[in-house]
């Protein structure tokens, strides 16, 4: 048998208010459509009905930019309340440039605007990362396994874009139940050699793979990636970070 | 009915030599284990087959490196040998340090040692990426198209670092028959927004996704993707170049 998996879009996923229950809506929705969540299926999320559950949302009224965000607001071409909220997110500013504002957020995520996100949210309101999205994952995970019995992986996933190539990716940013990398370190090749250390973000081609039925209007906000036996793992999707000692592009 | 994708791996296609008809070995694999290519499926190949397929391989004995690679190799604690072969297949170097070199390829791609690869070829040899990897990607398809009479897109994918994150992803580096990147610009999402230039790289996705079931070591070198309606395009991967005018990473 050669090796398959099947990517299902959840459709029919009402509107996210916060203190929703995400799992139960997507629980809800994947049953409806005749593809009930199963043992070994692994869930990816898009993040933005998990921070609007969250209540990760910031109406930009309310929000007294900072001189600072106002300078640099200036410099951007962009709404110094925005920029305001988007350095609250950050760590600190990688890029400034060329109307783009790429930052470390608070969970050492790079990215632009801190994943700050003005679309499929109300006029004049904009939605956060979630605050700790491993534990959100964790959560979904737990609520998962509460009301079917699934022992499932889950993803929480948002689209980023990259230096050198054009176009966003889908990638994870929280991470529980399945190893975020795979590694290939001291396996043999058919010729021999000892492959060098060969790490595959398999965490983040999820999310990739996921996106690819999820279109961008938040129609279907969660995906089920089914029959591939993936690695469990507890550490989250910290092991994604790249240690600052080793990067070349800090 | 839900959006929904299937993704199959091709096994049992023996070692590829320089000279052989890649899409023949895989249209006959994919047959031997039943799931013949049809209509409409996409197909992601690994370069290191099609590199092989072109002879792209460079014995490193037959190499005399020049001073300049002969430096920068002490520099690296690399061999001077493979340091040479890199630095022909580059435009130029972009970062060089912690035993790392990244370049810019004659192809546009910034990616470490330009692709060359010593892993799954014989000893003392390195395999190349293919010359022009569009053009390897439209024989391809023309050469299925031929046989089967089906219209596939093809993706050459090989796995790709990127700064900040840990993990390769598997990413393409030559696309026929199929759009690299899908736009949402100026679509509405429901509460009335026109989304800001939303522009996704799946035919980067797609490699990802294909990747997850490739493994590493050569034994299943294509992936077939089913059941999932892409844009066709004849536009090749250039799209996916990020202009230098527009990378702040550079």
């Amino acid at each position: 048998m050669p090796p398959r998996y099947e990517v299902i879009g959840v459709e029919g996923i009402r509107e996210v208010r916060p203190g929703d229950g995400v799992a139960d809506l997507i629980l809800a929705a994947a049953e409806a459509q005749g593809t009930a969540i199963r043992a070994d299926d692994l869930l990816v999320v898009g993040q933005k009905i998990v921070s609007k559950a969250e209540g990760r949302l910031v109406r930009l009224a309310d929000v007294t930019p900072s001189p600072v965000a106002t300078a640099m607001a200036t410099a951007l071409g962009r709404d110094a309340r925005l920029v305001e909220v988007i350095l609250r997110e950050s760590r600190r500013v990688v890029r400034m440039d060329k109307g783009v504002l790429i930052v470390e957020t608070h969970h050492g995520w790079i990215c632009a605007n801190a994943g700050v996100d003005q679309s499929n949210v109300d006029l004049g309101t904009v939605a956060l990362l979630p605050a700790d999205s491993d534990r959100s994952a964790r959560q979904l995970r737990d609520r998962v396994r509460t009301l079917t019995g699934a022992d499932v992986g889950v993803i929480i996933a948002d689209t980023f874009g990259r230096p050198w190539r054009e176009g966003l990716t889908n990638i994870a940013i929280g991470v529980a139940g399945v190893a975020p990398l795979r590694s290939y370190l001291g396996e043999h090749d058919p010729a021999g050699h000892t492959l060098q250390a060969t790490i595959l973000a398999v965490a983040d081609e999820l999310a990739g793979a996921a996106e690819l039925v999820m279109g961008k209007l938040d129609r279907v906000p969660a995906v089920i990636i089914r029959g591939l036996g993936l690695p469990t793992g507890d550490e989250g999707s910290k092991p994604l970070l790249r240690d600052p000692s080793r990067d070349l592009f800090r």
